[in-house]
């Protein structure tokens, strides 16, 4: 019952829904570490084995997801420590061959849809030194530091281009070591937005993001070690309502008041329930989003709370 | 049935529903006209009583729907026919008066959330002569045109004032004989968004809006009268999964496949229905809305084709 | 000689202008402060009498100048040592009378000219408390805080209004305690963009700012005390001009290599001398302004140090 | 005389230089056409030989320019006929080859300083069809159209790579068949500024544009034909200070005031008079440009008009 009309990025959500339905997935490790005084909890999750991958839909590799409730709120110090914890989350997926390393950041989504804004919003604010090395050497900086650029490839509707193409180019021609993909992500759960931060070595894969990039970012397409940051900012519509349906009728077959309706509904297998919720959904949900009305605060506070990570992370 | 958790700011969608359920409402008059050259549909609603406006729950008033199913697509000169059509719409409300009249034009929303941008997008793009005229006089433009002065107040989180306050000030200094506030809608249909304009002489009443104004902007509370345009781009979530969850259980109780299950919702009545989705709605919902993926596309068109209305109803 | 086509909107320069020229000011007393370890250097000059405000050509009042060097530099840390010694000026100048107090912070200038966005971003950046304490009572964050409102008027060419109409009609209907002003200022030397923060309880005075504001913006205008906060970011391009001119004339004068001119020119007076210059600067020149080529960086630097700074002051 | 501290990326202006100086410039011609009824004038100069690329100081090619002094004005309607105009000397330079084209139109500059986003900000308005034809065909639109993309590479400072490096990858990877650069220029003279349109098939060489590109944009750097398409909007600091200041000298030797003085400068040659400009002109000049204070409006214009006539053009 669980892949149908139901979409997450996060490998967190996919492994709950198994959970849920008491599934084991083979060929998954799982770590989680929690820290009491700043109220981060951090999941490793590592996808070891081809069946791991299949079982749960995404690539092998290693996904790390850093939730914090507070995450959402004003308190900048709060948010320093959480850009410490993420930058000490990047270095632990970076390539560990050689220093100092050349990274360029994509900020990846739509600048002008404000819940699809994070990646180029990162940009924005993350200091930029390739050019200033390039011109004045490696003690540019009084001490050799990471060569960082930056890349805001927009959308197919701007461009005309896919993502993939702009940010490839740009990787021939400049030939950096690694490179940091910031992506908007769909959650399946309302709960989930913008409080939480995924981070995994495998990229970007066709289909995610908030804009659902058709091509996917990852050291298969682009030859280069390609470290994803994620933040969910919205919930699919078709997500939302057809999860509220299954709801409604695991509900009715539950309730006592409506015994009747649970003994027709016994009648229905699986598949017909999913049939019935697919009749009813509208196809324009397929093409909407559902996010929170104040999404911009949400935008500039987690867009600085990542480059600040990342500032940290490559000073 | 009909207003529970379900919320448009479009008569239009109110009085549909009071079709749908075979409600007459007493007190409110109807005109359609269709231009079939452009495919354009005007509906003109007077609601003329008290009881109208009850039973409607809208204020007293005229209000103008403009529809044109091709709104959306990328035609311009197909938009420069909308504009011709809304400028002639807009001086059908204006106060007749005196000529030249000094216009007030409020864009109402938050710029920072795409589908609440409309309003500041458009006061960006309209011509502005209030300036001019009080500088070099009347003849400044070498013929006698109005005075148009425009105002985007942004959104509480940004100023910590009301909306209302921040353009009251403004009337009150500046003492303009009309506003025109334009603000991005709530529809029920996601059918409608970006292919509908509303042009009512009510005004903006409390909790319309993608943001919710808490107070009013009406002749009532400004002192002279305000005409408000306003085009839907936002769905709230609560009301698009409680529409869904309804055509759900009326799907089950019609479905001659689900006959058992219609025993047992008949045997709820319209409240306990209502109940049974309710308890089921996130509350988190209730903050959230659904908007379409590409709604920086429209936001750009409609601006434009607004802003151009304005334009020509006042040169 | 100094007056003549030279703009400054830095008393400091006005200042320094009357020491060169060996001119002793009654009514003008100046103390300086020098903090060693992060170079920041602090000018209180006050203007006591009406004579002094004649020859500065600037009201009575306090004009406190942070100068630091450094201050247009990446460093963060450095910045916060800023924000933290601009809050302590602020209050130096704060009204005394009650605690807490209810402050609207105005962004002045046009937020489309990137040396004149100064005052829009800085108020996007502040932490805007007003709405938050009208709707839970005074102890909604825990303790009692000032109230926080701030408005981006804009300009002329956007509104059709004087930023002191919308201003005085928002002061009107919320009645703060007090008002900051926030603006971009036109200095005469290039050495000081970006480098300089004039703190003053004057307020905002007619041909002030980058745009030029046309009515200004004090408690003589307002009824409430305003503090205006500015930092030049351009030099008027008549200014740049004239005064290389006088430049070159002063080097003909003195340069040995030039004697024969140095005759010519002592027989023309000061008078003349102006008369030479003004009748070759362009008038176009007096619609132009002199910026630097990475002023958005500038701009985006400074407007964090001063809505930190604001923060901190208010928190 | 001409090259000293002076820089201008129009042709007209070079060549207007050597007209005031009586020189005669071989391998260069030119045709002009004045269209009456629309008050546009029309220059075209074809820099024929390598003598006369290196009298002009600017590579062998067709340099078209667009003047019209209205240009600068609100009027839309005239707005509209400078674009159709400009399609018309667009497809004039594009290669003859094959239909339909294939484009990638850049919009270089940096968004974030007003009179340098010209480019920009031509992007985001123009009709971009790559995506679609790949999707759905070449009848995707009814008939065959033109492949039209668009890319806003930015500047060093925000991504740390070269303009160049960024365009580079995106044809390798695209394969196009011309380019189309939109970029912000620097002139001689501000009364040109936003007045004029340059189109060349020259591309963009090293060191144009308002920020300076380091590496030129042109057929022999990538590989495929690129029309450049600019506006000026600033004029260099030093280029204003140190012709006002010839002016002067100018002045000096030429009024019968100051006979005298004339003498006195009669003694110096051409290159000690650069020589006492140079000393005076601030080095800080060179980092700074003069613009007008309504810039943003200019840009706004502009940005419409060309990106209509590309539209024009490639529809």
């Amino acid at each position: 019952m669980s892949q149908f009309q139901v979409r997450t990025d996060l490998a967190l959500e996919t492994r709950e829904k198994f959970e849920e339905d008491n599934v084991e997935i083979k060929g998954v490790r799982v770590e989680e570490e929690y820290r009491r005084k700043n109220e981060i909890k951090i999941t490793t999750m590592v996808i070891e084995t081809e069946n791991g991958a299949k079982a749960m839909g995404k690539p092998k590799g290693t996904y790390i997801t850093l939730e914090a409730s507070n995450m959402d709120c004003q308190d900048e110090d709060y948010h320093r420590e959480i850009s410490v914890e993420l930058a000490r989350l990047i270095k632990r997926l970076l390539p560990k061959k050689k220093q100092p390393l050349s990274v360029l950041v994509a900020g990846l989504g739509n600048r002008e849809v404000t819940p699809d804004a994070l990646g180029p919003r990162v940009v924005d604010n993350i200091m930029i030194t390739r050019h200033v090395l390039k011109e004045f050497g490696k003690y540019a900086f009084g001490e050799e530091v990471n060569a960082v650029s930056g890349i805001v490839p927009g959308v197919m509707a701007q461009t005309g281009m896919e993502s993939q193409e702009i940010v490839r180019g740009a990787i021939e021609e400049t030939k950096p070591d690694v490179m940091i993909a910031i992506d908007a992500l769909a959650a399946r759960s309302t709960r989930r937005l913008s409080r939480t931060i995924q981070i995994t070595d495998t990229g970007i894969n066709p289909g995610s993001g908030v804009g659902n990039h058709r091509h996917g970012l990852s050291e298969e397409t682009l030859g280069i070690p390609v470290i994803a940051i994620g933040v969910p900012t919205v919930v699919d519509a078709a997500t939302i309502v057809s999860d509220t349906m299954q709801t409604l009728i695991q509900a009715m077959e539950e309730n006592s008041h409506l015994q009747t309706l649970s003994t027709g509904l016994s009648a229905l297998n699986d598949m017909e329930k999913h049939e019935l919720v697919r009749e009813l959904l509208s196809p324009q949900l397929n093409t909407m989003f559902v996010t929170p009305k104040d999404i911009d605060e949400s935008i500039k506070r987690l867009s600085y709370t990542l480059s600040e990570g990342l500032n940290i992370a490559f000073a």
